[in-house]
């Protein structure tokens, strides 16, 4: 039997692994639908788009080769990593689309705008879509001053992309229609608690579930100023049914739980997936699980509790860490002692804040380390410092870039007592 | 069926009752022991100290009676609710011990220095006999002053106890020595997280753990000034074994978690209890459990999550408030729009913080009915002004003094969605 570290890193290997965008791929193409088979005439064409998108379409070419006739992608600066057959790469602006993000996209649409109805898209979509993927239908700086009203107005989200659909061209469901009549087969990798379809890249391929009538709503509400170009836009409805459309959510931060799960079950934990919707302050998640671990240590049979999601790191100091680094030590005080149980919490990008670490491990010992170094937990979390913390003390988890970004997950570990010999064994 | 909100009353009626000291002290004379019926031709005393000290000494002498032959009660300013007959009632100062709590402490050491072979002793422990419970073997201005010393040095409460228990003639079992020969049956309702026992009043009838070796280590780490007298007690080791003793734990947060889980399960919903030791940010934690909610919403079968424990809140305003509704509050936006969902959470004593009400209780539509008055839930988080907001929406919990103090529970509730028609229905 391992030791918890390696209970541990072994857990994180194999969820990451089951959400990689060749994985996403892969499945949604054996297990949903494989454009290019279904004896169709036409042809069949790939647009991928977000930060994901090289590693989509690469995959996708993996599988489908020369079936593809040809493929665009839209992906941040530096994430083009080599030549894809049969495919035009390109590099945008992100989280602020720029030039490059609208003349890529009208190469999109020229595309789209001829197809037949033999024609097939497979349509590849992750994280960052939204920046990326857009076409304004009125002046990019008027959009940008939209915007900067609905912000300055304290507008939501769901406010703030209602009007956005309505102000763009593929945004919406309005992608899906510009390719019909052709067939589009979407796979995709959410980085959005909840997966919302509408809401991931603000759903080009997607009915939309906003309405003209919330849409002049808000704009009366924060009595926006727009051209008049803008409010006839606003006054037009986004499609609601799109009957062209296949979509799979292969990629998500509930894919990772449940690779996690399944991976601390072939471990010999008993997993309880508590939530994939995590969104509290990171250290407090950390105590909470920590808590957890102090009710259920005297248990007999080894039991994981998972919690993914997005935690939140509210600064109050200037040091280096990240959110999964801080629920770990968030959680070293409340374990510390305890020789059976261990948390951890990783971001599945690989990249946990501006670290080269995806996240940390704490055990019961980590404290008395800590101590032993003369470095206390409180401070250190009142400076965001836990990086040089957890290095010290052998707690960083490193993966390097894995190229995928499907959110955070982390578990708590508990060895059963009944298994007390093999755990001093390790 | 009812409602949410009538099972969540139902929930918390059923969970205060079973750790009001009447029932702790009930539950250990009946399942636990009975003295004076074990054939001992001595005499039984009584000894209650703590909050609940009237309470647990009344219901005593409701199932002893005239078995009974003494008893002394030590309790807070205004907590003697009456006579009990053969008992006499002192009230002394909490949490700083004052002449009334040495004076009457005094009465139950004479007590018990005459006691013989067959003589018993009911010891009643509530929360608060730290302070009501002491007899300073060095003056009570040098006890003062060492205790000042020790938290401006930054001691943890730990180390401060090892202190305290060799200055006291009464704490860190030295009780049960001065009762001794007699047999020592002691209840306690602990106030403590994880029921530590030698912490429950600095545990007079309990074997210490800490070692002599231990508080010289203290003295020297923190450079403490001590008088000759005080350094001689310090090197005088504590009771180890105490064979004159039975304790039982008979009311904690531990029972108040398990009524909980109890009264979810005759309600219909399976209930899993997370922790009983739960310590982090109050609002964090219902954020926490509304993260569990949304990922389990769409249960078949109905279930309830339980988290006991202590949790706390960092003030940023001056509004009114508690942690439990800070709890409930905090939950508030996360399950926003599920009608299936519910999470209150109430402090056993029946006040949170300094308000009338016990804790607070949110569901799904709490944040529209909110948004309705104008109330934004950030900002009374903010101001820690959960009070107004939960009343204005009609989401406080009230249930009066309960007489008991054995921390807080918090319960999310989710009705399964195939028992839709019946939730309808209430």
């Amino acid at each position: 039997m391992n030791g918890l570290r390696e209970d541990a890193d072994q857990i994180i290997k194999t969820s990451i692994e089951a959400v990689l965008p060749d994985e996403a791929v892969r499945k949604a193409l054996q297990e949903k639908f494989l454009p290019g088979r279904k004896g169709r005439a036409g042809a069949l064409y790939v647009i991928a788009v977000g930060k994901a998108a090289w590693q989509m379409a690469n995959a996708a070419y993996g599988y489908l080769g020369d079936k593809i006739r040809k493929g665009i992608v839209i992906t941040k600066y530096g994430h083009v990593q080599g030549k894809i057959p049969k495919m035009i790469c390109y590099e945008a602006g992100h989280p602020v689309p720029d030039e490059n993000s609208f003349a890529a996209t009208r190469a999109v649409v020229s595309l789209a705008e001829d197809l037949g109805m033999e024609d097939q898209v497979l349509f590849l979509l992750s994280g960052g879509g939204s920046a990326l993927f857009e076409e304004p239908l009125i002046s990019h700086a008027e959009l940008q001053d939209i915007t900067q009203q609905l912000l300055s107005c304290g507008a939501d989200i769901v406010e703030i992309n209602t009007i956005r659909k309505r102000l763009s061209a593929v945004k919406g469901g309005k992608f899906a229609k510009i390719c019909a009549p052709a067939r589009v087969y979407s796979i995709v990798l959410s980085d959005i608690l909840g997966d919302p379809l509408d809401m991931i890249a603000s759903g080009p391929v997607c009915p939309d579930s906003s309405t003209c009538a919330q849409a002049v709503g808000i704009t009366e509400k924060y009595r926006l100023i727009l051209s008049k170009k803008a409010g006839e836009y606003i006054r037009q409805e986004t499609p609601k049914v799109l009957d062209n459309v296949e979509s799979h959510i292969m990629g998500s931060v509930r894919a990772l739980c449940a690779a996690a799960a399944g991976a601390c079950e072939k471990l010999g934990y008993r997993p309880l997936i508590l939530t994939d919707q995590l969104t509290c302050e990171a250290r407090e998640a950390g105590s909470f699980l920590a808590a957890i671990a102090r009710s259920h240590c005297n248990t007999r049979e080894d039991l994981a509790f998972i919690a993914g999601g997005e935690t939140v790191v509210h600064l109050t100091g200037r040091g280096k860490g990240g959110r999964n680094q801080e629920l770990a030590l968030g959680a070293a005080e409340g374990i510390a002692g305890l020789d059976n149980v261990a948390i951890f919490s990783v971001g599945s990008d690989g990249t946990d804040g501006p670290t080269d670490a995806a996240g940390g491990f704490c055990d019961g010992k980590t404290k008395e380390r800590l101590t032993g170094y003369g470095i206390d937990i409180h401070d250190v979390l009142r400076q965001n410092d836990a990086y040089p913390a957890l290095k010290r003390c052998e707690g960083l988890v490193v993966t390097g870039p894995t190229g995928t970004n499907v959110n955070d997950v982390a578990v708590l570990l508990i060895r059963g007592k009944r298994s007390d010999k093999k755990v001093n064994k390790s």
